[in-house]
């Protein structure tokens, strides 16, 4: 049986020391607020997602533009119109407090990233959660291929790309990738696995030249860290969470929230649920 | 090289003369309202859909009960408010008239069964795209599989159920499935190939004792025709898009348009492609 924690408000709470926790443990301490920092590696297992909170006179558009693009918008949850709760994802789990911090934009521009939005909450507001990276990252980790940007210890390299993505409504723009070095040896593997989770972007959208997508240096990222690519290694793409995240921001809609890169959603439900609603 | 059809308004296609037609001809064919019947069997190898049209005040609540019940109601398209064309699913597939029959429901109640819909269209109206079962059935029959109910010549048998789905404001209820009766020997080669197509249902939701899933009497269906159950065969049971369908009708929306069961949306997509978006 894992520590039993104690969290208080205020106080604070190590990566290492929710490591050895549970999922209820992990999600009342974030809920407390006494850890905001990112949660790859916590409550391993289960699903961990993307959130995107809007308006509801946005939210048609924005379901729109996740159905017309799934493979960088796997939809995994919507809650109904001023609802917090997320109930298809988890007994009780509350958008406005259950993510470790989030980043609030009026008319497009940040204007803060709180560790939680309980004081933002409006009654027309709907929260969408959409699939995420680490749950095909610890897939091919567990199947030994090890992931670069965790080895050192930096945040994985996105870029912007000319991947041109299907409109709706004031949501546009080109798709957004991340990128891991892969061994030559290992591409096949590699895209076996992530194929077998089409909620958390699916096999790779490109594997090899930077260029054909319109990356021009991948040394040098649009977000996150630039990371070695070694001899015998390919730059591998998959579509990448921060998406639908840069279209909702370059729609400038009057307030969007999202979580803070990193520090995601952790729902009940199973990694390998699909699809992934709550029994 | 398939005939060259010259369906001309007024002058009745046979089903036997569009087989052998290609996808071109075949959609022309059903827009000038020259064929009117069902289309398994038409146009192979493109995806076919159920079809759902609404209100836009009705929409959002519509996409979360497909997001929140995707193997009955695997969305595979929605139009912006207002557009008579699914471009996602067709350079120029028009919703009003490029299924052969609709069925048009005022408060809950069938009102007529056009073969267009082009006087009905509102500027507010929005258009849903449901994978169906032909997909399926085609994969089933390609690997040896046969179909009791097609070589009975009669439709599917369908069933309400005690299977609950997951509300979205005014849309919930049960399941609707289909039954096919099945080899015992093919049960786990059925299972697989079905669970490769999850827009178009994916495996089976129940195999075995119809009361289970509260069917009292699978020879009496609720829609559809009752088909034999052979020895050595058991009821296999797949979630049906008559599930979105009938939860639309007991909504009692204002208007609601729906196929004609069996008449389908046929698209310019591949039955494989997964997402179901045109390149």
């Amino acid at each position: 049986m894992k520590n039993k924690l104690k969290p208080k408000a205020g106080k604070s709470t190590s990566h290492a020391t929710l490591q050895a926790a549970d999922l209820t443990d992990v999600r009342d301490t974030i809920r407390k607020d006494a850890y905001t920092g990112h949660t790859a590696g916590l409550a391993g297992g289960y699903l961990q997602a993307n959130l995107a909170i809007m308006q509801s006179e946005y939210a048609l558009d924005f379901f729109r533009f996740c159905q017309r693009n799934p493979t960088p918008c796997p939809l995994v949850g919507v809650t109904d119109a001023g609802s917090r709760f997320m109930t298809t994802l988890g007994l009780d789990l509350a958008i406005d407090t259950d993510a470790p911090a989030y980043c609030v934009y009026r008319d497009g521009v940040l204007i803060e990233t709180p560790t939680n939005i309980s004081n933002l909450w409006q009654s027309d507001m709907v929260a969408f959660a959409l699939g995420c990276s680490f749950t095909f990252e610890n897939a091919l980790m567990n199947a030994g291929i090890s992931m670069r940007h965790i080895e050192q210890n930096v945040t994985v390299p996105m870029y912007r790309t000319t991947i041109e993505l299907v409109p709706a409504g004031p949501f546009s723009g080109g798709m957004v990738v991340s990128m891991r070095p892969i061994r030559e040896t290992d591409l096949d593997q590699i895209t076996k696995i992530t194929a077998q989770f089409p909620h958390a972007h699916g096999a790779p959208v490109h594997i090899g030249d930077p260029a054909t997508i319109g990356i021009t240096d991948v040394s040098i990222p649009d977000w996150g860290n630039g990371v070695d690519i070694r001899e015998g290694e390919v730059p591998v793409f998959w579509a990448c969470g921060v998406t639908p995240q840069n279209a909702a921001i370059a729609a400038k809609l009057p307030l969007f929230i999202s979580h803070r890169p990193g520090a995601m959603l952790i729902t009940d439900v199973d990694e390998r649920a699909n699809p992934p609603i709550l029994k």
